[in-house]
């Protein structure tokens, strides 16, 4: 019988990056933020708290929040604030998933039915909702309109990046730039704010919040283009895990733009086909591999990630070395060599 | 040919209540409040604007923002800040619409296409988050976090609403008290915020901030309960106005709740048949217009919305008068007569 090995510790034991090292010293915080994170899910309305704890207790890494506690460890802070914001970066995060759920009409995520399917896309709207204000409220307790901005800001620079993804659908003439803008709204915005609002809550100078920003902002690019990769990534269908999404649902990420551009004639109009025209039929997810591999197109998305996540390593710079320094500089890593 | 008289004219000629004396206070600081909401709504990505105008351009009484100005006028307030706030409380109003048409899938609202009809549900959720960011923006820059507090208690509320409205469709058991939980939540609480930073923009003590938010609360029930009688009149039929609407989606307002309370088994069965069922077919509207009638469920909704409407007219007595008060006033009647 196989024997499925956990990615991260598979990398762990080749003497790759790992997100361990970061895990391990955010630990004990990190179980504070998801009491509060449990704690603040609940409702009187009982389908609430039930349609949030299916994606929020399904686990994933809670990247975000963790990025939040390790920015605020870098600097210095040792107080209950990071916690709480944490937490509210944690709904702002899972409200975006439930609604993205609806609009890719997606059957699932990490392997779990969607929320979308379970209760309908009415209720995952309405709790996405739901949570969104609930993060409001916890940054008004925080109480501070730096972070208040801060967030509230990357929300919006969110949603904005949505609407673009959507407009883009289907649509082969994005360009890369316009590609790394939809990106660094939807998904590098809330990295940034995170690591910025624990310089933030630490009081430390606006060099130290806009170089953990720069950081956020920099690996959250990265980790876009690395699960963009991934996508369409043999490997990752090897270890039995779905590929293919952006492909059906026609999004045109780095990887399909590259190929295109890159292409013939022939392969062009297989492009339009099944993106423009949306007309996609048993093997042309396989064509599609195999014109994406031809032109080394996931092996060039994965080296643009890594152009990100050398910046993203590098705004560290100013601060002093220390153990949850080089943490946050092998997530970057641990990132980008997932892709592997 | 017939002519179609506004319904705001036709009662001013027949010297009922109206909406004017308030609108006509207000009107200058509303037009600043249109100009703040026309240019806060811009984005780069184009399709946000042009949805947004859509609905927010449409029209509408802009009732919400229309309270927050007059609560700070009879606060004494001449400050610009209730302008950004009830422009704020207007974008977090019309994120819930753009919501409410998706999970409702609606065709029309006031006359005009949806617009999840004409650019879909998913530019529809999308953009309504949008539009939820930007109005967290609006306060932020406010920058009262008393403000802040308000409006976003006030949203997880309304937020809270909408999911408890989801689950009690097709629920012939729904109970009168869950009903007006429903409608609570789900309008009166930013009828309530809405009248409430009046108050506080203005500095007034507690007592008069509560008098405002409990004007808000009632008048916001009322309104609810009016506008849950008027989808089921004849007389908004003979107007041209669609109807209907609340009986298709199965959902328990009080005229069909009070007429399941107060029918006999055969009229149980058919409400159960098609409301619990969701069972329709044509002359079904039909006869639930003639249950209800029998019933008398229709005057009775607006006999339990006179209620509210005299505790929100009460709740303003330790104002002094004023024709700001007065104006306020007959803004429940208003909201009320509009029935007939």
């Amino acid at each position: 019988m196989a024997v499925i090995v956990n990615i991260e510790e598979r990398k762990n034991q080749q003497g790759k990056a790992s997100l361990q090292p970061l895990m391990d010293l955010v630990q004990a915080d990190l179980e504070e933020t998801n009491q509060i994170i449990l704690n603040r899910m609940h409702s009187e309305v009982e389908l609430i708290p039930t349609l949030a704890k299916h994606l929020i207790a399904a686990g994933g890494k809670r990247l975000r929040p963790v990025l939040t506690l390790g920015a605020a460890n870098l600097c210095g802070y040792e107080g209950d604030r990071a916690k709480k914001l944490a937490a509210c970066v944690e709904f702002i995060h899972t409200a975006t998933l439930l609604h993205d759920d609806v609009v890719d009409e997606s059957d699932l995520r990490r392997g779990n039915e969607t929320a979308n399917v379970l209760w309908g896309n009415q209720a995952s709207v309405l709790v996405g909702d739901f949570l969104f204000s609930r993060s409001f409220q916890l940054m008004v307790e925080d109480g501070s309109l730096e972070v208040l901005a801060i967030l509230s800001n990357a929300s919006a620079v969110i949603a904005e990046g949505e609407v673009m993804q959507l407009m883009n659908i289907g649509d082969t003439n994005t360009t890369e730039d316009s590609y790394l803008q939809v990106i660094a709204s939807k998904t590098a915005a809330l990295f940034a704010a995170a690591c910025q609002v624990g310089a933030v809550v630490a009081d430390r100078p606006k060099a130290e919040a806009d170089a953990l920003a720069s950081y956020g902002r920099n690996l959250g690019i990265a980790f876009q283009l690395v699960d963009d990769a991934l996508d369409y990534s043999a490997e990752q269908q090897s270890l039995g895990k779905a590929i293919g999404d952006d492909f059906r649902e026609g999004k045109v990420t780095l990887p399909l733009l590259l190929a295109f551009r890159r292409g013939n004639e022939e392969e062009r109009a297989f492009w339009k086909k099944v993106v423009e025209g949306g007309d996609q039929q048993d093997g042309d997810l396989e064509t599609a591999l195999e014109i994406i591999q031809k032109h080394t197109a996931l092996e060039d998305t994965i080296e643009r990630a890594r152009h990100y996540g050398a910046m993203a390593k590098d705004a560290l710079g100013i601060f002093p070395d220390s153990g949850i320094k080089t943490a946050l500089q092998d997530a970057v890593d641990f990132s980008i060599e997932r892709a592997y």
